[in-house]
């Protein structure tokens, strides 16, 4: 299942809308076939290591991350593929909260007599499947708030200057993190004084998340979808109206990287899932911008609390994860 | 010297005015003795070392984390004394700055027909000495400015709660870093605001460090020096005229723990050397007091910069530690 669970991150930021699934098949201790759900959503995990099992899966164990679905889509469904393949036993790490799936799957599997085992590493694959849970439980994305300042919490200059307060290694990895969201999100604020490009560079040829920018002002010329830039979607209104906007469009990890007015009313409405700073060894003082705006908090209680879940050192700065549970 | 470095820490926090130094006697691959300097400078480590070492000394290798100090003060001085006790072998780490030796230790033990090795593992040394050799050298203490905020940088909510942003992990840390410097200092606002009791608590009988309320304004009653308590000083005036004033009066190490304006005309004048941040998962948003007042830069180039030299994981916080070299 941690083989599973590896290639199945291989389709974040990847497979939306549909989830990041991976399958692992074992005959007599030796891997015969693996998959992870393709971009845009197909070939699903479990297709494409049958395709590789070929024949040899008759008899076989299947690993999966997620529950296989149930329902014909614009393929056969993958329980039926299993249960056609003729495999002895499945291992699924937790049901598909899906209300098309929700169990079907694996009953269809029970039924067929192929042994079911449910549940291996759940915390975990749930942990992976956080943004689709979101979308199919909440009817909102995931959230993931990126700040990248000082050592005193701010993200430029007065004057605006903020080229660069973080390094190389940070940068890169802020990039590793767009890669794995469906969507990267601005403020306008943030689009008007940076013009950012919003998209993936220095991982070779990608699927490019998708661009959204949360303004009902006028905005800058952005570059047009291409091999190169996602989609570029306008939205504007309340987060919870936008975040449901996102969700209707497929979108099931967003990343969003400010400006500080986008990233408090995502706080305040109670839409960030995970935090994600970036801090770097310098000061700039209590006249530079802020990476929050305003809370509006009325009491140290009410301040929004995150777990953290990790740490580590990125050249000359470090990166810190939080999340809430 | 491994050993010796170690029980030179024992000093830092306790030593001054004199610098903290460890030091270890072996005889045929055997420990002998061993020493650190004790509370307000005296014992010297090789006195306490020599002391233990008895008539074994004879013949025997000592390691030092200092240069031996070579002028007579309240007691003999160190080098005089290994050479009395007739050790074969002196390897030392660092030459003493302090004019009174600057060499003359080590010369008086070669003179005497000792084996001398100088600079073993000195980058160690010098960074466990930097207070006194900034004392000495700069004619100030070595400063550290403690931050423990939010994932957005702010101390604070608006009303001024900050009980408790960190956990009791992080706070613990502070006592230990307290109990490791010479003196604690805080600006007049935070002494107003939390009447801080500026003492070690948690680590048993402990000499206590001096507190300092840097104020040009009247004060509220702070408990008088005592068991608990150490000395209480008040100063005011440009930072590197009461920098220097805390170096005349024997202080090498300084444990700044705010607030944001005493923490701005810091790094404004340029007296910070290290940078301890203690970061917690939430957000108090751009209302909060920030960790650091207007330092009025007119370009990120401008901004202080401070090198990364450790992180961990404190409870549910974060704390990482930078300096200047």
């Amino acid at each position: 299942m941690g083989h599973a669970l590896a290639l199945a991150r291989r389709g974040l930021g990847n497979a939306w809308p549909n989830p990041a699934v991976g399958c692992v098949i074992l005959r007599e201790g030796r891997v015969i076939g693996r998959g992870w759900t393709q971009p845009g959503g197909r070939p699903h995990a479990e297709a494409m290591a049958l395709a590789e099992a070929g024949a040899a899966a008759r008899g076989a164990t299947v690993y999966v991350t997620l529950e296989p679905c149930s329902h014909q889509g614009r393929a056969p469904a993958c329980a039926g593929a299993l249960i056609r393949a003729g495999v002895a036993r499945v291992v699924s790490a937790m049901t598909d909260p899906d209300p098309r799936v929700a169990g079907r799957g694996h009953a269809m599997l029970r039924e067929a007599g192929i042994a079911l085992t449910e549940g291996l590493r759940e915390a975990e694959a749930r942990d992976l499947q956080r943004g689709f849970l979101t979308r199919v439980l909440q009817g909102r994305p995931m959230l993931t708030l990126k700040l990248a300042g000082s050592f005193d919490g701010r993200i430029a200059t007065a004057s605006g200057e903020s080229r660069w307060i973080t390094g190389p290694d940070a940068r890169r990895h802020v990039h590793m993190l767009r890669l794995i969201h469906d969507a990267v999100m601005v403020g306008g604020g943030t689009a008007r004084a940076d013009r950012p490009s919003l998209n993936v560079r220095g991982f070779g040829p990608v699927r490019q998340p998708a661009r959204i920018v949360v303004s009902s002002q006028d905005l800058p010329d952005l570059p047009p979808e291409d091999a190169d830039h996602g989609p570029l979607w306008r939205l504007s209104g309340a987060p919870a109206a936008f975040m449901a906007e996102l969700a209707a469009r497929g979108v099931t990890r967003v990343f969003c990287e400010g400006g500080g007015e986008l990233a408090a009313s995502l706080l305040r409405a109670g839409l960030v899932d995970r935090l994600v700073g970036y801090t770097a060894g310098l000061a700039l003082g209590a006249e530079g911008r802020p990476a929050i705006g305003d809370l509006t908090l009325a009491a140290l209680s009410e301040a929004p609390r995150f777990r953290l879940t990790g740490m580590q050192r990125l050249g000359a700065d470090i990166v810190h994860f939080w999340q809430r549970d």
